[in-house]
């Protein structure tokens, strides 16, 4: 590596920005990288010595610290076939960078092998300013520019994900075989990924690299262009664990609410209310400088004054009161703060110094901050709902999210879908306690199954992917990113100063730590309450029994996009569908017992119990097309023996007016979980089947 | 013209597939088409008397009826610089043909242009099986072959539409100057398409063309290779005119229910049960072989011995009695037969000769047929609910559905949004009357604001083109295509028998006609409740007013994929907004008035009557991202205001647990359309806006 090293200093010395193409391509060559041969000449009898040593066809490319765009200087001459022409262009090219760039330095000329043609790609390399060192790969030309067809990875990466990355362009097929090309051969790529990653992770001072193109072959290929562009390090930190003291914040044993009213239309009153509504287990003490009763609890002039333990405070008071009420935090031995107040970095220069010092407090007596400028946290379980409005069923999704009025939307969908949550959190400004933090102490919570999380973004990138990753082996860590588009950036930035990550390598860095990134909040809702209601599949054939034939249609429309298979029944299942169904139904995959089911719904438990018993089902989704009645009687005991089988069974209802919502009511308190529409459905069913797949490749259970 | 004739008809004596290269260049060169130029030889010195005459490079390309493949044979020389090349590459052409194909006449070699490298596109026509003579255009190579970036119109088409389909493909960049690529001449590239329709309309003979590569440059453009490909005349009818007279099956004045029953629990009871409750206005005669009297109506053993006139019948009888009652119904003279009952084309080859029956009788006694094996028709307006379950709310909405679920899920998530519906059809087996027809017919119905389909597929595209264009101009025509994955395409196959057309070309058919094809049941359920609640906004620009700045960024996110324009507020909107709203207000657009909104909900009122008064936006979006009570009256008179001045306001709660659930209802209540999440609020009013634009283009008002 001290070579590598040596030319980076060189350059460096020579204040140069960017490294030349023969010291780019000692390089690469030093790490094993394969480039195209070449040799730097100073006169034509050596050139003419390196082309023969080099075979013909060269190129010829002028090397010089003062020009910076070769080919516009008329630097560069490519497939010269014989000595002849390499003499004249020798010659022309020196006149030719002499003429349009006077004061030019020629330090020599590069004399380069041409490659035979290809297949042609692109690896290359920059620090993400959220998650540091990132590698990219795309198909070279058109696709990667214009459509840009690449697909990323933070490093350090293994061969297994560099072959991956192939495998996520659109134009895949490129490299397969495709238009009269050859198979490329895909393990020397993935070998060039690789060690383009560990360049980059193993030398600060290389800021970007670009392989372009990197010609591919059968067997072999070769590097023709590489520019490595020098700079500074990234400030990205690369090994800071999430924080595992979250107790106090989370799950306290007592808590104060620093800021409580009597004025009903407070918010210091609603967050006291809804504590005490719902439920706490500990001690709780209203704080009010006024003091007096506070329904029905003494309040206290200040934390200090309650007369035990205060694990965790709530605090509603304005800004500029938070900092000295964060120091009587620390003499008072609280572990765990949630401020409400806003009026700190999100009102600007002022509010963000005032954020400082209270943080700067908080870490000197170990407290753990949630928000300030944040919706509060609720725990159902225990009671401790520090929010509002109060939202107390007890289920197993968690909530992560810098918005509130995400942090809220999402129980209350499940609760409207009788389901609960075992955690909400709003993060707010996110000054100490943020998504990678909660994601990690979630991940051991027993009572959380799946995990759903909306963000802007993350300073710290690499924390954000060691903490999906970790809880990814037990529980799904869904995200949505809020801030995609340019639109949706220029957005953030006004809202909480947060910095947006390009929004694709956000999305690579989540999943290639096991988590998803979903498309919208619905996508979010959805999965959330299938990975709630139901069993991670084994396999990713679905079956779709429908009395809807257009539903089933759009169902197989739907499974396509969401990666399911419909796999076609066996022989032997269609036999035994054939002596348990009347002539009328198709049976075909979906399995279309017609309009009829709505006189014979008994149908359904007949062709459920067959598909239950052939194992050709990993997932099955039941679509009532008809106001069929009764259907958690038709189902209950399919659905039973489903769940002993592990496997997932969602329904569709449809056209079934007031019978529907009646049934839709029933299932879902019967814990069948009911989409509106098949699509729906089956992208909720995608999820499932993309968790299974990530968790094999996790070696989770 | 003629001279196109001769050429395809000589090809056609020859009995070959395909024109040679030089009659595909001299048949676009009689349609006026620019291609390379060329001419063929039989011999060295008029080869070289013919390059000297193009000029060098020329290629050479064998010309022979035996040789399929000429470059696979050696038949192809591209790039040849001077006479010398020349002579040696005719002779080897020639030698290389006679080893490799034996026994190949040769009759004579091709001398071509080398047209100078530039930007290559790709111009196509084919027959689609449903819609005919259909032009396709994409850009060269990858793009084309493996990521399908390509565009569709059916023909004939005018040049604007050639323009858009340049601007419709992804890597439309590619055309505009991109990666030191000239700005290519679209004039030329709009005419090539344009003329390409042609051919294939006006010459029955031609199957398909490929003109592959077009080079073009920023001033003209050559055709450099042309396949045209001989065949048969597509049957697609060019003529069919939509249906007109389709007020007895839509809106009969008295109507039979043939198969009426006493039993409640059969589909004849139900039917006319509904058609009572929903106090259809004219008489109901239930025609029952016992005769007696159901639901207190007289019943008659036949529809012949009804008392009055039978403007329309509805059949529930077994099929094998349906031809039987339809030779009835024509002495009765009826005119219009909605048939339930199934066992028809959806059974087999022995249910479609009974089909055929029928639509013959019918067809002799001039009765239109909906149906068979569907869900009936309802008519909520006149009380004509011919189907089942009854849904009675009258609105503006009218649905046509090839499923009968579907016909009725639309109608059923209108009434849960405080919306009814027109009119709705469920098509069945579409033996008669079928989506085009009633598109015509829904068009001119004045009780119908927005027309919403679900379709499989059609065998008459060009009706179906000429019905989407005819409603368009006054109201928007909306298309859910089952069947558009490979999958689902073979879930139609199985379900209807009718064909499945290719998607990209129906869903071009459908835009080019003005209508719109949307991705999936729930964007035909919003986007038709978005067209039923909200005026045509005037222009792109949205405005986001919330309170979480969460949902404000996926609003932003949501509106560039929806073609929605967030525009930056003008300074003096801002100083105005500065007037009336607090400090902590962030003022841009989206519009963030903070988590305070909850206790200063006012504010809302005033950010909204500024923005209105600014005439900056043509599109609202308001987000409640906190438990704000009392929306009705925040929004009431504001709402009223934007009516007057054509501003569609749409609103999404988030986060508002009950009082949420109360608020969406009195909103909904009061005619203000609530969405789920900010991002399908957002979807909606992207196609508003594109009805907007479709609207411009047709001339409509």
């Amino acid at each position: 590596m001290s070579d590598v090293n040596n030319i980076i200093n060189k350059a460096m010395d020579e204040k140069r920005k960017a490294l030349y193409d023969h010291e780019a391509k000692d390089m690469l060559s030093l790490v094993g990288l394969p480039t195209t041969r070449y040799r730097v000449v100073k006169d034509r009898e050596v050139a003419i010595e390196a082309a023969h040593e080099i075979g013909f066809p060269v190129a010829l490319k002028i090397v010089s610290p003062h020009v910076l765009h070769k080919s516009d200087a008329g630097g560069v001459v490519l497939d010269i076939g014989d000595e002849d022409e390499l003499i004249r262009c020798y010659d022309l090219i020196v006149d030719r960078v002499k003429e349009k760039v006077p004061e030019a330095e020629i330090h020599g000329v590069l004399v380069e092998e041409m490659a035979s043609p290809s297949v042609e790609v692109i690896v290359g390399a920059t620090r993400d300013p959220q998650f540091g060192p990132t590698v990219m790969f795309g198909v070279g030309g058109i696709l990667t520019e214009i459509i840009k067809d690449v697909s990323f990875r933070v490093a350090p990466l293994g061969l297994d994900e560099a072959t991956k990355m192939m495998g996520e362009i659109k134009s895949h097929r490129v490299l397969e075989g495709a238009r009269g090309m050859p198979v490329v051969d895909k393990a020397v790529l993935a070998d060039i990924i690789v060690k383009t990653s560990k360049l980059m992770l193993e030398n600060p001072g290389i800021n970007a690299i670009d392989l372009n193109p990197v010609i591919v072959y059968e067997a072999g290929a070769k590097i023709v262009d590489a520019r490595i562009i020098l700079g500074d390090e990234d400030d990205v930190e690369r090994d800071v664990e999430p924080a595992d003291d979250l107790d106090a914040v989370l799950n306290p044993s007592s808590v104060a609410v620093i800021g409580a009213s009597s004025n009903p239309d407070k918010i210091g009153h609603q967050i006291l209310k809804n504590i005490v509504d719902a439920g706490f287990s500990g001690p709780v003490y209203p704080v009010n400088p006024r003091g007096g009763e506070i329904l029905g609890l003494k309040a206290y002039p200040s934390v200090m004054d309650a007369p035990g333990d205060v694990d965790s405070v709530v605090v509603v008071v304005p800004s500029r009161f938070v900092p000295g009420v964060m120091e009587e935090c620390v003499r008072k031995g609280v572990k765990g703060a949630v401020i409400i107040s806003s009026g700190f970095k999100d009102v600007g220069p002022e509010g963000a110094e005032l954020e400082r010092q209270v943080l700067e407090t908080a870490a000197r007596g170990g407290i753990r901050v949630v928000g300030p400028n944040c919706q509060g946290v609720s725990n159902p379980v225990s009671g401790f709902c520090a929010t509002w409005p109060l939202i107390s069923q007890v289920g197993d999704v968690a909530v992560i999210s810098q918005s509130g009025s995400i942090a809220l939307e999402v129980p209350s969908f499940l609760v409207d879908n009788h389901l609960g949550y075992s955690k909400s959190v709003a993060l707010g400004n996110k000054s100490d306690v943020d998504e990678a933090d909660l994601i990690s102490w979630l991940g051991r919570d027993e009572g959380t199954r799946v995990i759903a999380v909306y963000t802007e973004g993350t300073d710290e990138g690499r924390k954000l992917m060691k903490a999906v990753r970790g809880a990814s082996a037990d529980k799904p860590v869904l995200i949505l990113k809020g801030g995609k588009t340019e639109a949706g950036r220029k957005a953030v930035l006004a809202h909480t100063g947060s910095l947006a990550g390009s929004g694709e390598v956000f999305e690579a860095a989540v999943s290639q730590s096991g988590g998803f990134c979903v498309g919208s909040l619905e996508e979010l809702l959805d999965a959330a309450k299938a990975f709630s209601m139901l069993p991670v599949p084994r396999g990713p054939n679905l079956l779709v029994v429908t009395s809807s034939g257009g539903a089933g249609i759009l169902s197989s429309d739907a499974s396509e996009k969401a990666g399911l298979n419909l796999r076609t029944l066996s022989r032997d299942t269609v036999d035994r569908l054939k002596a348990v169904l009347p002539d009328f139904c198709i049976l075909r995959n979906p399995l279309d017992l017609t309009g009829n089911a709505l006189t014979e719904p008994n149908m359904y438990g007949e062709a459920l119990e067959v598909a239950l018993e052939s194992g050709e089902a990993d997932m099955i989704l039941v679509v009532f097309g008809d106001p069929i009645p009764d259907t958690v009687e038709l189902l209950g005991k399919v659905v039973e023996k489903a769940e002993e089988k592990g496997v997932p069974v969602v329904v569709n209802y449809l056209g079934g007016a007031d019978v529907q919502k009646v049934e839709v009511d029933a299932l879902q308190r019967n814990g069948i979980p009911v989409y509106q529409t098949p699509e729906r459905a089956i992208t909720a069913l995608g999820y499932l089947n993309r968790y299974r797949l990530n968790r094999n490749d996790l070696g989770g259970n």
